[in-house]
């Protein structure tokens, strides 16, 4: 298959619903230029072609979940504006543009994140007007997303990852940060697409175990091209890891002994779902291409 | 009805609830105490409450919705540490302690926020396991508390809020402010817990404009007391909006006209759900001692 194609196919869906999401009238006018200034920033859309990957994959319609995929979006977005804020990462540079705090303040910036996290959880409730989709099956995938987002996933990663700062790397710590801070995300998007589709428990325990290796490798891959990307390339100021003396893979093990554990872990992400049929061929195809992105 | 009564006896249902919340494995410590920190600070529990007194008016069984109505606090707190940033209102005190950031750091008081205002959206979906919930009642409970915490409501006020200081007061920002910033998040506690006991239509109806006259009327009371209150008594520094030109009804239209305007409200507040039974009682009650409090 065509992987480029389908990612392709997929960020346009996702983009096309989220490009009048927020309509016109909605006020505060600044408040809702900050959300759409940060969520319009050129994303690739990983997680919610993750999400509607993963509901193909057992068997649903990725139609039926477009709003709650792309939901996913606006968490990730959230993330990356109070990350980029100057008391966490203190970032200037997020995909090529100035970071929302440098555009809108910092007061701004804050309630943007607040708005869209908060957001992200009113489309998924909205999602209650699908006929498609079971209610049980919707308020287990609402559960998942807050659960990853939250303290037990990203943002406990986040905080220990500004607890971490400035201290010596041990690889308990960096683990516990990838796994919640890139991983969990990952993951929930997945596994909220296979509740989604009614999956039955052991697609979702393969699953989980796709979205668990392939979360690791693509924290991975990012750490990896922080140090040897671009920063025309990445859209953000490269080499910050090291300066701010950040627990990295590479930080701790090199950059060879680092890709050859992401290429590992992208081989058992492809051996696990093993028994998925030709709709998860998309879910396989992202693992290979995650090890050749460049951004 | 002894009202006080009821609202000892329910502030500790909800206390007993989010004591143990945060289980002592929850890591990092760090973020964990600092959330625990906001959220045993002392509040009032008025939302949960108000969330549970209307699932009892309409004839549910505030049991059953003991973890929804806490989760609510859990919002009001992210919205108060976030709120007392120093990018927002900048503020030392907090019920009578010193704010979040002034303990543990700006990075991580915006985390405990965004960790608290998550993980009430898990809380909530987490009542799935409720049998005496209805699951399309939940989705539904759950939108509302989204539609009003975020853009819809209390983030959009707030926004609003940072962007009117400074400016000359009118009343037409001042009203949105009002009833986004405090009106909605005190409405939607309400009519969530109303969902909840799967209430009819004109049932609705009634308590959310019960809802929307105490939600107002709550904020023009607030307004008085920083002006009127002590320091001691409201555990917060008074007279912060008056030093931060902060758009205030008493601003706009003095203190005696105010709190005339507060009694109408709580008159029509007790009138609009006049044909509810007895159960209704503490709801009538509650739009009283609102008018009495003193912090």
């Amino acid at each position: 298959m065509d992987i480029k194609a389908y990612l392709k196919e997929k960020k346009e869906l996702v983009d096309s619903f989220l490009k009048d999401y927020f309509t016109p009238d909605l006020l505060p006018k600044t408040l809702k230029d900050s959300m759409v200034y940060s969520l319009s920033a050129g994303g690739k859309r990983l997680r919610p072609i993750l999400c509607l990957a993963a509901h193909e994959a057992c068997d649903g319609d990725s139609e039926d979940i477009l709003p709650f995929a792309s939901s996913i979006e606006l968490i990730h977005t959230y993330s990356l504006i109070h990350d980029d804020l100057p008391a966490m990462d203190n970032d200037d540079l997020r995909r090529g543009k100035p970071t929302n705090h440098k555009v809108y303040g910092e007061g701004m910036a804050i309630l943007a994140g607040d708005g869209l996290l908060t957001e992200a959880f009113f489309m998924m409730a909205n999602s209650l007007s699908n006929k498609n989709i079971k209610n049980t099956a919707l308020i287990r995938a609402i559960k998942e997303m807050a659960f990853v987002a939250g303290i037990h996933g990203m943002v406990g990663g986040q905080a220990q990852d500004i607890l971490s700062e400035n201290t010596e790397p041990d690889s308990e710590t960096l683990s516990f940060i990838h796994k919640h801070k890139t991983g969990a995300l990952i993951s929930g998007s997945l596994r909220a697409g296979a509740f989604l589709a009614n999956c039955s428990k052991p697609e979702l325990n393969s699953i989980t175990r796709y979205g668990e290796n392939i979360g690791l490798a693509f924290q991975i891959i990012d750490d990896i091209l922080d140090i040897e990307g671009s920063t025309d390339e990445l859209g953000k100021t490269t080499g910050s890891d090291v300066r701010k003396k950040k627990m990295t893979y590479p930080a701790i093990y090199g950059i060879e002994s680092s890709r050859k554990k992401a290429e590992e872990l992208v081989t058992e992400a492809i051996f696990v779902i093993k028994n998925f049929p030709d709709k998860a061929e998309p879910l396989r195809e992202i693992a290979r291409y995650m090890l050749a992105r460049r951004n």
